[in-house]
């Protein structure tokens, strides 16, 4: 069955931080930040600048991204965060989600879109989809996170 | 007579104001941004993570300098903006910050100091000035800020 994409609604916060906590990759400081941008969503919505979707299959709740238009630039967007429950991995829900907010940024006239991630090996799967959905590898940032850790910024161009 | 640096103070930001106002690079997005950071320094200090210096020589300001953590790193600060009056320039008001910042991030056991910057022509000064300083150009988004204007990463390890 496809995944369906909406906005994220109020009841919907206690699935999506439970899929936050059971994905492996995050610390908890990333978990808290994720949360930080849910709440503004919720409580300013659009206003907030950090638009939220969630996907579900059969009425429940199996990921989420959050993106936004990058302060001072124009037309550039941030995908912030994107999680997949672990069951829903490889059933097409991370890329129902990307396509929608991709979707979105082309309709609000955005140029740009980019995800940022960690280089860690731990880190392969995210990096292999943002490949496979056309993002270009364009900048690597030495350590950025921790010693060992570096930040790569995924690319696409949009609309 | 070399640059005294200090903490900004409530009564400096009339000078700081007038200083960002003059810097023809900056659009008034930006000097809006920069104001929020300020006012965020003079309300909150060092709890705001974006901490601040003012540099005078003879007791006026010639120039500022907005530092800080960088979010969900341990170790990666942030030069968020600088600024020199035009008449200071070449007299060692943007180096005195610079090694100020630096200072206090090596005191703070940062290990990265990153600058972000316009890969505009106009921006050549300021991209020389980092280079001078020891940074290196690690990363380059094509037309990030708008379409011809991409950004650049200056990049530090400190102490």
């Amino acid at each position: 069955m496809a995944p369906e994409v909406r906005a994220m609604a109020h009841g919907d916060k206690a699935a999506v931080m439970g899929i936050l906590r059971h994905t492996s990759e995050f610390k908890q400081m990333e978990v808290d930040v994720a949360e930080e941008l849910i709440d503004a969503y919720l409580e300013e919505g659009m206003a907030s600048d950090y638009y939220t979707y969630v996907s579900l299959v059969d009425s429940s709740i199996l990921g989420y991204i959050c993106y936004g238009p990058t302060p001072i630039t124009e037309g550039t967007y941030d995908v912030y965060w994107m999680a997949v429950s672990l069951q829903a991995q490889r059933h097409g829900v991370g890329r129902a989600l990307l396509s929608a907010a991709e979707a979105d940024v082309r309709a609000r006239h955005g140029r740009i879109l980019l995800i940022e991630t960690s280089g860690k090996a731990s880190y392969f799967k995210a990096q292999s989809f943002y490949a496979s959905m056309g993002y270009d590898l364009v900048s690597r940032i030495p350590e950025f996170y921790e010693p060992g850790d570096d930040k790569l910024t995924y690319y696409k161009r949009i609309g």
